[in-house]
């Protein structure tokens, strides 16, 4: 609490410097912040106090508070924002940050940048930009240190101190041979405890990983969360050194996928932010909504081939909506463990066939156990036993085949090699709409001379 | 694929030489792979062998591999080692994953292992295991290096040499005074570049961020990934330094949290794994299944109201199912922002009712759409306007009520102060499912001499 409050008094108090022009207390309080709380504060700004803000701090201090902000928020900053500066900003940041936010604007607005800056950093950023998204390339930085295995523990430290402060990370350092290829990792840890004569080859290990700049980001992150990774290298085919990808690059490609998949299960686009307006946010979510509704048609036009039925026995119609509705959540729960299996890579290679037939029986034990309890209290309430027993026989073939089919289609699409969280939450729901009624119509016009 | 070929070559070859008591071939050949290989080809063998590979290794060895097997997979482990080996195996661990994996094993087994213990390791694990399962104090490591402002940085380098071997890491180092009261960081790449007679306390930054043992893992994974750390320390309530937490069990807390978020989304329990048996999986699903079947009871008796009118209409159910599966994929998606939202801490003070009002435009401008469209589909399919009028009149307010259920049931919870996520997508689906018929129904039997 007592945090907040003092919170909220710096940033008015910050905010009243910047507006009248009181530069060197802005800069005092402002520099001494953690960018990120800078970035924090800044993006809070209306767009005149950010303009005297720019006009406050250098391109280098810009920079160190640009690389906190959110991509999504990134755009209207590099519009407002002097082209020369904004150059000038992207050449003070780390590679992997500017390519990152580069690829938030307008091609244009890009290719002029380009243009302004410096010609041996455009060029390092171009190459970066060639590489697609969410790949290795896509989110390596070139700012590594890379030392040499013929050299001394001691001229590697003295190299070391000149190159440290430029440097994204030093405590993992890569050893290439003189044509640049990968032959080693040696830590920082290890240089320290070394002798300092003896030679970077002697001390540095020779089981280094590294992933293909074309790797997918979410199988890098996989690699460092598994093996402890502070930093991995990035190689071409021919194992030559290019970049490489540290951990709090992970941290945030992990927040992007697990959102990305969490979206997905709620037929969300995974763009999808609580700061889009109302317009914007019906927009990105009309498409699931509208082939949904259409696939709705197609559930009313199947019951309508069972009117006859309904006009006969209208108490059928009461448990629609409960038999849809568990086809759909048994199918959900099926479809979330069968994604989590294949994206956390849980699965061996007979797993498959394994886990479909463990939800097959799943669904006819939690089939059994729903049906039961089903028949007894549809008999109860409608004193009924012939109806008690067709939704209850209903319910228990309805769970078995929606479970089956909750972890059918995300094992299907991975072998079709789409992303198996694609296969969202409200998709299973739907075709288990269709099963459902498909199969509780059916038992019904089978049995229908016990119903009526 | 050679790869794949290569590794189940020498998989293959580590399991005979396992088998047949070659300890000298065995040992080159696994201690040459990274602990997590180790891990991974460990788990996946019977118990007979992995039997003969505990007497192979040290139980320092097996603490390395230890490390890198998923909790899941551990209690059978030590229930099968020899006690007295077992309790060296946890010597040897850090004592953060120590404390993990001891929190897996039944309390007597922990007790006796703790017995049988050093009674230095023994305290040290004790005072861990005390602090409640998901906040910092239980995710933190003991072992850390901490330095002392009034030395310089060459005694300080000296100082490292000697603990680096044994210590989580050396990259961030924590600074105390007499007392053991946090006062500052250094990073190990300022005292490389520093002189090397400099005090610790001019090298030093006093802006340490810290956190409470008691803060909850999750905001701490949020504070590391917002300030791009490499590991942040633990203090108690007079800030006294007690641990550090390192970015390589972040990123595990990260995965944690979230497939828990997704599987609740889901209505799984987050403990389904893709290894259980059918019985252990339907145990898990089963209760929000009963849960679920019980509030379709609830919409089916309101169905069962308005029999009446079904039997005077009857092809007002073929309707059924696609209303409440509209409302329940519009509530969902809701849902999934707004629990984005709150997780991710993107709303402001004012943010939730704004959201609120976002959210039921947004349900407006879908229902509008969805409406006009089905209200077309419905006249030309049963050439009736009046039930196309009440179907698309329907939907549309479905639409806004149930969007901004979605979004409510999330906010509401927070206010609570329980964890959002709980509020899973069959939950709300089914609420929308009595929502949606209410306005069906209650709208179809206003206008009902229209129908008939």
């Amino acid at each position: 609490m007592d945090n907040n409050v003092s919170e909220q008094i710096l940033q008015e108090e910050l905010q009243t410097l910047a507006a009248n022009g009181k530069i060197d207390s802005f800069r005092e309080k402002f520099l001494d912040m953690h960018p990120y709380d800078q970035a924090s504060f800044f993006i809070e700004q209306p767009e005149e106090i950010r303009l005297n803000i720019y006009t406050y701090l250098s391109p280098e201090e810009t920079a160190g508070m640009m690389e906190h902000i959110e991509l999504d928020d990134i755009k209207p900053l590099f519009t407002e924002m002097d082209p020369r500066y904004a150059a000038m900003v992207i050449e003070e940041m780390a590679t992997d940050d500017a390519v990152d936010m580069l690829n938030e604007l307008e091609k244009d607005v890009v290719v002029s940048l380009l243009t302004i800056m410096d010609a041996k950093n455009a060029a390092e950023i171009k190459e970066l930009l060639h590489y697609e998204e969410k790949t290795a390339g896509s989110i390596m930085t070139t700012e590594f240190v890379a030392v040499y295995e013929s050299k001394t523990v001691q001229d590697t430290m003295q190299y070391l101190k000149a190159e440290a402060p430029e440097a994204e990370t030093i405590y993992y350092l890569y050893v290439v041979d003189e044509d640049k290829h990968l032959v080693g990792v040696v830590s920082l840890r290890d240089l320290i405890i070394a002798e300092p004569d003896m030679r970077v080859a002697d001390v540095m290990s020779e089981k280094v990983l590294s992933v293909s700049v074309a790797k997918d980001q979410e199988e890098v992150a996989r690699m460092i969360r598994d093996y402890d990774f502070l930093a991995i290298p990035v190689v071409d085919f021919q194992n030559h050194l290019l970049g490489i990808i540290t951990v709090d690059d992970i941290l945030d490609v992990m927040e992007e996928e697990a959102g990305e998949d969490y979206s997905m299960l709620a037929g969300v686009s995974d763009k999808d932010s609580p700061k889009d307006s109302a317009f914007i946010s019906a927009k990105k979510r009309l498409p699931w909504l509208v082939i949904l509704l259409f696939l709705g048609m197609l559930t009313a036009s199947l019951i309508g081939q069972f009117e006859e039925a309904l006009e006969q026995v209208a108490v059928l119609a009461i448990f629609i909506p409960l038999l849809a509705g568990m086809a759909g959540n048994t199918g959900t729960q099926a479809l979330a463990v069968a994604v989590r299996g294949l994206s956390t890579g849980d699965y061996g290679k007979q797993g498959k066939l394994r886990l479909m037939f463990r939800e097959a029986s799943t669904g006819l034990i939690n089939g059994i156990v729903c049906g039961t309890l089903l028949t007894g209290i549809v008999y109860f309430w409608q004193d009924d036993i012939y109806l008690g027993m067709l939704v209850g026989f209903s319910i228990m073939v309805i769970l078995v085949i929606a479970t089956l089919a909750g972890a059918l289609v995300p094992i299907f699409m991975d072998r079709l090699n789409i992303d198996p969280a694609v296969a969202s939450g409200p998709f299973i729901t739907t075709i288990n709409d269709i099963i459902s009624i498909l199969i509780y119509f059916g038992l019904a016009t089978m049995f229908m001379q016990y119903l009526v």
